[in-house]
């Protein structure tokens, strides 16, 4: 059974297929209209997302299936007591796919031992939302025409965004990337990154202050959002949130086909003005997201009635190691369902938490 | 693109035409069953409301179209902030049309503005319910007949009571109508409403202290509720409580073919021995709320794809007002959104605001 | 109009023809792919149970059909102080069939009152949870064959436990059925359920305080949950508690095709070791609860359109008596709506609620 749990999940093949899937639904609309005509769709979300229900509901229903489920947890069998596990070994019964969010770290891949139906990690706690940078690869072949070649300025909060962090990863695959990480100090991008980029002999970065640097060199701005919250100082917050915030001043210097992208919502770090400009793809982006989750339910579903296994957790491997450690992070589910420890060895000898990818104790 | 924001976006031969195309929807139901496949609605209910939810949701799926959305705003996106201009931009990638019910006067019109799809305003706090005037109407055309040469009494809270103030000015198009108002003091029409009245040369009204004094004039009897809540002083609440609650007893000199009308849900304005009456129509004022709402979606939806240009706001002729001035009401849309302050001056040089209506500053 | 309010409102023989029609179902899925089309459910479920909700939602899809609703009261209208008979009035005009989940108990009774469309208990408080029992049957008729000649031991709390009461009442119409109740003290079956067992001449029973005395006998293990809330003193519980959890080492004397049973959710009464064996029929049992859900909607509905009256209330004979007492169960819907307060006198001379089943005062 194939899943998607983490970006990591699909090869550089299967995440430019499903890509391609999703670009000829945008020109074939009427050729997937029943495509999943008797499916059911279920959307299990433990904390509330909007955007991320609607968008996989939609996707599901253009696609001639149907959707059952929740909005968030207190309508749910949570306040039972229920574990994670029997919900979905519950929810099979009633449903061929899975889109779970969940506030706790990793739950979606413990669904994914016991659902026995594909499951789509729609986001768990701060650790990983695949479907977003899959959103974001469409765009990005949808508006530059390419995946390599490209220089991609981060701006905003680099520190704990998990969508930048996967769209790097995602990228670092590809000739010819360069990225700019504009950040303030406090949100740096961490430094376990910073050294997987710099083992990723293709990929070329460099760090700096402010977007005015670089803003014309880029091909892509993407932007993310500064929380007051994040930072120990409010002078120092005070002092630098305006050279996070993007206005048509500082577009000026920017290419005529760069484009700006945000997974939203935004508060107030893109200015209203911004809007008309037509190097704002961040609603385009949204709209990409229904498609690129339409073409990832198809196969989802079609790799499921292959049989097709699931590439990650079933190889207990060298790399794996059962038991024997336990996960640091108290958001992580497994401190609080009882499941097996499972931990990944890197090359560094270090072990990060299968669940959330925290470090073992 | 159009809209319904307030009753009075439809011309009067518009809304005619509705309340035509629902009856025929009664008549010819299978006509109408696949009429909107493929398209879906966006319910965007920031606050709670079963019955209005369930009757557009009923309304579109007896079109054969679909339903999205969300039932409150704790599980809408809301909480992280986002702006209801940004929600629409996104909801438009996933729906084709929007029924938005809102805390916020206004909101439904601002939405308007942004969502390149039709909105319906399914209710924005006291100000205004437009789906709640066309059930109203189709009502009445139904059990009356006609729009012209009817009495019709409404009692109880006619100062707070919006649904009150647009009937009447929707009825107040026909020739010989009259308006007995019935409420305490303390819940009289407002002045604004009542000069409105006088000027509108066709119209006759009376205001009276009790039903008992009209009842057997009225071909309609419209009753809502009287809240403690609304009176300074509890002791006059407990003297007149009795005078707008509706029972057997005072139905005994109304006229046979007399009908009552509730916008609901009704608490204790009308006693439960009431309900067995033929002349209690506001059970079947609720499935005609249904069959209208479906007429309005098919009719909006034909609407958007002949690209029929919304009458109110795009007009900024001499009559409107954008920015300059501030509007009073703090449950007004304009207060929290960064939205441009739009006003309308009317024939006696007062400003009031688009969002709601309320005086300029 | 027929109902499900109680499993008592079918005979025998309509109850093995549900279970019987379940069974076609399951064997000919396409059969009944498009046999409510057009026909829409209304799950009203005033407290959270997702469940249940979708095992309804997800049998009404399966039969073509559709489904509306809300999944806690927070997002319905009962915060405006609506009746329940209010609600069904208004949802009628919206739905063709109801399922019906409430704190209160008694609550679906109101509702078949007045909803003019059929409805199903979907659980009222702690009273009555018919389309279980229904679960159980069909879960026993697949796995064992049969519903006669059967051994089955209730273990845990089988003094608050509604599907124990309905599913020993169900079984007690058989032949060859023998029950051995598994309780502590505290938590004993009450003494009018071990009364009605003893008059029905048919039914063999057996009182034990552990698990190990009786497994090697039993065809059926049905385990429920032992809370620690039930329990006057905390350190009793503490010494019985183990008795009442399920583990491989308890199995161990068991028949090899013994069935496990549990109406879900478990928290820790059976341990995550036993799901592996094939005897745990657990998660078995939530498939056959759609499956018993579709064949009673699809029932109902055909009943329906033949205008089949329902059994029970109606029949005001001289079992019944209507008003002159108040239910002594503050829980009871009676005790906060104004409904005919309705008695039923059983043959003992004790007049119960028609509504809860609690004593009359």
């Amino acid at each position: 059974m194939r899943h998607l749990i983490d970006p990591t999940d699909l090869t550089v093949e299967e995440t430019e297929r499903i890509v391609a899937l999703a670009e000829d639904i945008i020109a074939n609309r009427a050729k997937y209209r029943e495509s999943c005509k008797g499916k059911k769709l279920a959307t299990l979300f433990y904390e509330p997302s909007t955007r991320t229900r609607l968008s996989f509901t939609s996707a599901m229903l253009e696609l001639g299936g149907e959707v059952i489920g929740f909005s968030d947890a207190s309508s749910s069998s949570v306040s039972k007591g229920e574990t994670v596990a029997d919900t979905v070994r519950v929810i099979r019964c009633f449903a061929d796919i899975i889109a779970m969010r969940h506030f706790k770290e990793g739950a979606p891949l413990v669904a994914s031992q016991y659902a026995g139906i594909p499951v789509i990690n729609a986001g768990d706690g701060s650790h990983a939302h695949p479907t977003q940078t899959l959103t974001d690869l469409l765009t990005i072949k949808r508006e530059k025409g390419r995946f390599d070649h490209l220089t991609i300025g981060f701006c905003g909060d680099l520190k704990f965004g998990r969508t930048v962090h996967s769209l790097i990863k995602a990228l670092s695959r590809y000739e010819g990337i360069r990225v700019m990480l504009i950040a303030p100090e406090e949100l740096r991008l961490p430094d376990y990154m910073l050294q997987e980029m710099r083992s990723a002999s293709k990929l070329e970065f460099r760090e700096v202050r402010t977007m005015e640097e670089v803003m014309p060199e880029l091909d892509i701005l993407y932007m993310t959002r500064v929380q007051k919250e994040r930072f120990l100082d409010e002078e120092e917050f005070d002092r630098v949130k305006d050279s996070f915030v993007l206005d048509p001043g500082k577009l000026r210097t920017a290419r005529p086909d760069m484009i700006v992208l945000h997974p939203l919502p935004r508060v107030n770090e893109i200015t209203r003005e911004v809007d008309n400009d037509p190097r704002a793809a961040y609603f385009r982006q949204v709209e990409n997201g229904k498609f690129v989750r339409m073409a990832l339910i198809y196969t989802l579903l079609r790799w499921a009635d292959e049989n097709r296994p699931f590439a990650r957790i079933p190889v207990f491997g060298e790399e794996y190691v059962v038991n024997g450690m336990t996960c640091s992070n108290p958001r992580c589910i497994s401190a609080t369902e009882d499941v097996d420890q499972l931990f990944r060895r890197a090359a560094d000898g270090v072990c990060r938490c299968a669940y959330c990818e925290a470090k073992a104790r």
